[in-house]
C-alpha cells in the first residue's frame, strides 16, 4: 500500500468513522475472494453480469500503462454468498489481451472464476498495488447491483506481473457489509 | 489459501467463537504488516528480538524444500505499535541464504524492517502460502513477549518467489489484539 493510499484511509476511516474491516477491505494487499471468504465464514462464487473485448478507455489505459484503444477484456462481475447468492461486491476489470498467457486467458474469459482462484490454480507470483480509495453517498446503479442501501466504499487497484499490469479493478462493497 | 487450511480456520472459527478480524489475521495472503496497520489505524514498527545464522531446523526445511543443516537466518521479531509500543504480533522466521539476493539480505539482517516492506521496496513478485494455522489455549513465553494474557492464535506460511520458498513464518498474536 502506497504512503498516499494508506493516509487517504486513515482519512475517510476518521470522517466516516469506518471499521478494522472496512479499512482492511480499502487496503490490504491479498485476494479479495480470500478476504471475502474468511469475513462471511463461506464459500463465496462469482457472477459474471457482462464480458466483451473492447478498446481501452483512457483512465484505464493510464492506469495499465498501455495506449488508449489498445483491445482489453472488460468484465463486470458480482462476487456473492455461494448458499444464499447475497450480494458482496461489485468489480469491473480491464485486462491488455497482450499481456495474458493463452491458459490465463482461456479460465478468465470463459467462466466464472475469481481472479485470484485463476492466479492461485497457476501459481502465479504477483503484486496488488492499491491506487486509490473512497465513499460513495449514493449510487442507485450499486443499490441495484448490490440489492442494499447506499453508502458504498470503493478501491482501485493493479494486479502486477513480471513488472507489468496485468489487470486493473475497480471494486464497490456496501459499507454494510461488515 | 488451501482447502484444508480455510477448513480448519472455520472449525477454529466454530469451536473458539472467533470473530471476522481473528479469521482474516489466520487466513490473509497479503502482507502482515499492512493488515496490522489497518486494524489498528496507526503505523506498526518492527523490534528485532534475535537474529543469527543457524544451521536450518529439520521442521522449518522441510517447509522451506531445503536439506537440514543448511545454513539459514534465523529471526525472531515483535511487531509493535510505533506510538506506544504495544506488541501485537510475535513472529519467527527462517530464510535460506542461498536464496537471498544481495539487496534483500542487507536489508533483512541489517535493519529493523517489517519483510512486507522489503518486498515493497524491491518492489517483488510473489505468493504466500498459508500452511497451517491454530489456537494456543496458554503460554508463558508468548503472555511474557507479547505483554498480554492467552489464548493466542498462530499461523505457519511461506512466502514464495521464483517459484521458490524465500521465507517461513510462524506467527503468533493475541486472541485480545481484536
Amino acid at each position: 500500500m502506497m504512503g498516499s493510499t494508506k493516509e487517504k484511509i486513515w482519512l475517510l476511516s476518521r470522517r466516516y468513522g469506518l471499521s478494522p474491516l472496512h479499512r482492511i477491505l480499502l487496503g490490504h494487499d491479498g485476494s479479495m475472494t480470500v478476504l471475502l471468504e474468511l469475513i462471511v465464514c463461506c464459500e463465496v462464487a462469482l457472477t459474471t453480469i457482462s464480458q466483451s473485448v473492447v478498446p481501452c478507455p483512457g483512465e484505464a489505459a493510464k492506469l495499465l500503462g498501455v495506449d488508449t484503444g489498445e483491445a482489453v477484456n472488460e468484465r463486470d462481475i458480482l462476487i456473492v454468498r455461494k448458499g444464499d447468492r447475497t450480494p458482496l461486491l461489485y468489480a469491473r476489470s480491464y485486462t491488455p489481451l497482450s499481456r495474458l498467457k493463452p491458459e490465463f486467458k482461456t479460465d478468465l474469459m470463459r467462466a466464472d472464476i475469481p481472479i485470484g482462484r485463476i492466479m492461485q490454480k497457476y501459481r502465479m507470483e504477483a503484486r496488488r498495488e492499491i491506487l486509490d480509495v473512497g465513499y460513495l453517498e449514493r449510487s442507485q446503479q450499486l443499490e441495484s447491483l448490490l440489492q442494499c442501501n447506499a453508502p458504498f466504499l470503493w478501491r482501485v487497484y493493479n494486479i502486477i506481473t513480471e513488472g507489468k499490469a496485468l489487470i486493473t479493478i475497480k471494486e464497490f462493497f456496501p459499507r454494510s457489509l461488515t
